[in-house]
């Protein structure tokens, strides 16, 4: 071991990372996987435009260090002004920025759900600051309990997805701000929306971008079928947005990228479509839970989200049991979420691999 | 203004950015650019096959968070192992994170050239660490001073380009290496290689990719013609590159530029005659130059530097009376150095409206 100085934070973090990828996996398989449903991808892809777009970007050229163009679309698209919008590398590098302005030490108090996305743990961590955790709720992320725990420690910031990821619940906008009366001042409500375009009507929250209490993550990864683009952005209150531009990799965007989420917000109609195709893909995954005997939970996203009907050791089995007939899922992984098994949407031939697995998956694992 | 609770330092920061992009200028001034010769990219553009496999690499699947096929082929590349290797959304990228990993306040010092790549900078203000920087010699970024001012405040890193950006000088890595003896113990070299693939043989580091005192960076954007993709990629210790890991955003990765730069990286009889093109565009703009009384530094990169013959006003109303025509180039900021403007290489067609341009942006600058 040699004795590079790092930094006494850097010394003690862990080597860990958020999340395995599928590649690794199939590596350690020796084997690719036959359906991919592990990620909450989406197979349908993007829009034709912005297949085009991405081929005629000119790789050569740098992207837009603003995104200038991109941003513009977006903040039409929300009916507000380009400060109020910033563009990064996915929701992950936005909401690792949005850790680093405002956590720098044991000091600064964050809460989130216990078993919620852990990327932003990994920030959080990565910056040192203290992560409080409450539980969901009936399998919803508990607004009451996460705002309350934000009150009793004085959190900056206070991470909610909605919908919700692993469970795929959600609640309408109109509760999530009727319960926001009980946020702290002060404190940053970071809601993440990555699965917002496959909810019902109604579920994105009902504020204005000025709104200084809440900074709202959006995605090409999901519905608009963008995930290896690595797009995100973030809409709040220029004063938050603004602050972004002060520790941001101004030269991180891929230009095709770029170009193809512009493309792609321009494309509604392919939007519908697929989310169109997402729906019949979730009563599908639906339907092939409730035949092998197990509860498929009410989804908002591009997954459902299935209840194994026993504990997370049965539940561990049973997707242990898929993958290594290559199919390619993921779980929840804090108990009672932990009793259920997590499949992205795919296609007839995706889902086809899928309930020919399962039967064997479940065999395996209720001999233990 | 709202009363966001930033970090302190993140209060104290800048809204300065590295950086105005040419698509910022291009809204300024109301017109596209005739020429982009300003950001010293790659106009040749990548390897034909690394257009097809960007094409074809799946935008809807998430990129390999270890990008493993890429880290192994560019281990291979160099002789060593992808446990030497970190890839990132660009050198900027990699950058912001060593920084991270080292500086955490200003009792951490930082060595640079006064002038050199302002992206570090930025980092290091960013982190909140202590910047020191010694003058270039002879337009040349200086190894003895950088390594003595690193001594002297005991830096935990210094930063040295070979071949420099903005001036196209390098030096011979044997020298650079025997140079290296004054390095200080526990000072590592921040050694940024992103214009070897134009410099002469003998250009990059002779060292092993497990000398602890050195981190080279590689990039895509130049030779490779890749700008738009953001891959960069670290050699070095294990123990260095490893501690990457936890830090970076794993998911910072377009799936389509780690399969180009995996093709681009495979075809290096592209990448032959792409540097034989970026070397007789460097003739080219020392021609030009020298038929317009301008006297044309030496480079080693895909750019040429051009001393103007008079002070940093004077350069400075060249590049404007450039840019007004419609010519995207940039300069030095430093003096002396910024006696000089800096021009990218490009085709025949955008050296000829450089050549238009130029003596009616002197003519603009002797009137002053």
């Amino acid at each position: 071991m040699t004795d590079f100085r790092f930094t006494p934070l850097a010394k003690t973090l862990p080597a860990t990372v958020p999340f395995v990828g599928p590649e690794t996996q199939e590596r350690l398989l020796g084997q690719p996987f036959k359906a991919r449903l592990g990620a909450n991808e989406n197979v349908f892809g993007p829009s034709p435009a912005a297949i085009t777009a991405m081929a005629e970007a000119g790789h050569w050229m740098y992207g837009d260090p603003e995104s200038h163009a991109l941003r513009s679309a977006i903040a039409a698209h929300h009916d507000t002004t380009p400060d109020h919008v910033v563009v990064g590398e996915g929701i992950d590098g936005l909401l690792g920025y949005l850790v680093r302005l405002f956590i720098s030490g044991a000091q600064d108090n964050v809460v989130t759900s216990d078993g919620a996305y852990p990327t932003f743990n990994y920030h959080v961590a990565g910056f040192g600051g203290t992560l409080h955790k409450v539980p969901y709720a009936d399998d919803h992320e508990s607004p009451s309990l996460l705002f309350a725990k934000a009150a009793e420690v004085d959190a900056k910031l206070v991470y909610l997805a909605n919908p919700d990821n692993p469970m795929g619940s959600h609640h309408s906008g109109a509760d999530l701000l009727a319960a926001m009366d009980a946020l702290p001042a002060q404190t940053v409500l970071v809601l993440d929306e990555a699965y917002v375009d496959t909810a019902p009507e109604g579920t994105a929250l009902p504020v204005t971008p000025d709104d200084p209490r809440v900074i709202r993550m959006r995605t090409f990864s999901k519905a608009y079928g963008m995930a290896g683009a690595r797009v995100g952005y973030a809409i709040g209150h220029p004063d938050l947005i603004g602050s972004f531009h002060k520790v941001r990799n101004h030269f991180s965007m891929n230009r095709a990228a770029q170009a193809g989420a512009l493309a792609a917000l321009a494309d509604q109609a392919y939007l519908s479509e697929v989310t169109a195709r997402i729906n019949a893909s979730r009563d599908e995954i639906a339907r092939i839970a409730r035949d092998h005997g197990l509860s498929p939970l009410p989804s908002a996203a591009n997954f459902v989200t299935i209840d194994c009907g026993q504990d997370g050791a049965f539940a561990k089995r049973v997707l242990d049991g898929l993958v290594s007939r290559g199919i390619f899922v993921r779980m929840p992984f804090v108990a009672p979420q932990n009793r259920c098994i997590r499949i992205s949407c795919g296609t007839a031939q995706d889902l086809a691999a899928f309930e020919a697995a399962l039967p064997g998956a479940l065999a395996d694992a209720r001999v233990g």
